[in-house]
């Protein structure tokens, strides 16, 4: 393989991501569940080095990495930067002891009210930016943690978290619904029907919950139906609460297939055509942005 | 101590509670955690013979028992009953193998639509009965599993369970925000505030609960104001649901005083007056009223 020019890493709570790239291109990759929440302070190195160490010979290595490697908790903090602002701001050199690594860390954003962080969505925001130079509107970016982005003039304004992700999986693996909630399965109609019940009356949702379990026991609902309604019921709670983000905007979905395609079933359900992005690239296409931005004078 | 006459048993998911009754009075009390929820069908009657052993020298004894005991996966299943219906349907024997032992189960409540069940509450809706003749109104029984009964000439005509308290104890022990949520602690203002949110837009629950833990990331709000703000998010919610159970209504509350209070005061926010009554003290008058019903003739 050439010798890589930086290496890119996307490292998250669960997870390290990390790419070998010569420029904007990948070289190789790897990945370990070495992720933030289960490094403390002084094992961030050595799992950064279990992966990259092969890729190293040679001068020292630019390393440029997001998400919560750089919270309080993580490697050194990247103090989050206050919306409106650039998704990517300056990368925070961590001070390393190993001479072959010059590991950055993107920063996240913040805003004051109402009260929200963001920690590697904004270098994907930013990657979508990228390859989409002029682009204004509302992004969607579901998953554990889902955020709205609202983006103008390269900005990003305000945006908004929702724990929909998080709370599917506690609900269907460890509330009392895990016995008629089926592991995987699915059921479009039933998914498309619990969304407008959730919709059309959101305020309803913790009553509709225990209907899950109620439909098990009385009529069979079958557990493939109820995990189909369950996410109906969360993401309509969802898309009720960020009406004002996707309402007669430009919208765009940046996530993996299984957690963008209901997100992007129920906005066309309600009439709203969405972009899909692959979450991936536009990290990669945010952490060269980032990495760019080392090489030029600050 | 006297002979008791029968044996009132309230068994849920997670304990036994056993009372040596002699009529309506209490002769002694035992508790254990042998929950329907740790027992194989074989199991119950061990568990129930570890706690009343003691007691049942002489002829047979009758054990009146509720709650979860009756489930499917319980001792035996006693089916569920249909509403609209009075309280306390006829109790179904168990039938056990120990001569000493006369087992009862009171069966719980269905509701067809919309669907919804209930186990172990109807007793105590049939002992406030018991308690408060010809009382009308919204039984509200808080829990992990929160109950809204409408009663009417002494039969349930409707109910509906909101999964309040079960999502509490997900929310504050096993997501995100735990890192943000104190276990024990209170703020009574932040309480009544996140409440009036939440009533009043109670669709932004999901967004709601992340600022949880941003406005202690941003603004180092303590864990006990997000502990009571928490409650008042999820507590507003299903008080929004509610609406036409609680509104205008004649209101009581069953619930422990730690799980009550909070209801009491979101309720009095409202300007609704709600009378309290002392859970285990109403479990115990339905197993009484039930009891009674096994003398007569059927």
């Amino acid at each position: 393989m050439t010798r890589p020019g930086w290496i890119a890493a996307d490292w998250g709570s669960t997870h390290l991501r990390v790419w070998a790239m010569d420029g904007a291109s990948v070289l190789d990759r790897a990945e370990s569940e070495d992720g933030m929440g289960r490094l403390a302070r002084d094992g961030f190195e050595p799992a950064l080095l279990a992966l990259v160490g092969g890729w190293l010979a040679g001068p020292t290595m630019p390393v440029v990495a997001c998400g919560m490697v750089g919270a309080r908790q993580g490697w050194i903090e990247a103090p989050y930067r206050a919306v409106p602002a650039f998704p990517l701001g300056a990368p925070v050199r961590v001070p390393g002891s190993d001479p072959r690594l010059a590991v950055h860390i993107v920063p996240g954003l913040e805003q004051k009210r109402p009260a929200d962080v963001m920690r590697g969505e904004e270098t994907q925001i930013a990657g979508f930016l990228t390859m989409n130079p002029g682009w204004d509107g509302v992004l969607c970016l579901p998953g554990t943690h889902s955020k709205w982005a609202e983006v103008s003039a390269g900005e990003v304004i305000s945006f908004r978290t929702f724990m929909t992700g998080e709370l599917f999986a506690l609900l269907a693996q460890r509330s009392v619904l895990r016995h008629s909630i089926a592991p995987e399965g699915w059921d479009e109609p039933a998914f498309l029907d619990a969304l407008a019940e959730s919709m059309s009356r959101p305020e309803q949702l913790a009553a509709r919950l225990f209907s899950l379990r109620a439909e098990d026991l009385l009529n069979q609902q079958p557990a493939s139906v109820a995990r189909a309604r369950l996410s109906g019921f969360l993401i309509g709670a969802e898309l009720a609460a960020a009406r004002p983000y996707w309402l007669g905007r430009q919208l765009a979905v940046i996530g993996a297939t299984a957690t963008a395609r209901p997100y992007a079933a129920a906005l066309a359900a309600q009439g709203v055509p969405a972009t899909l992005a692959d979450p991936q690239r536009m990290t990669l296409a945010g952490l060269t942005a980032a990495w760019r931005t080392l090489k030029e004078p600050r």
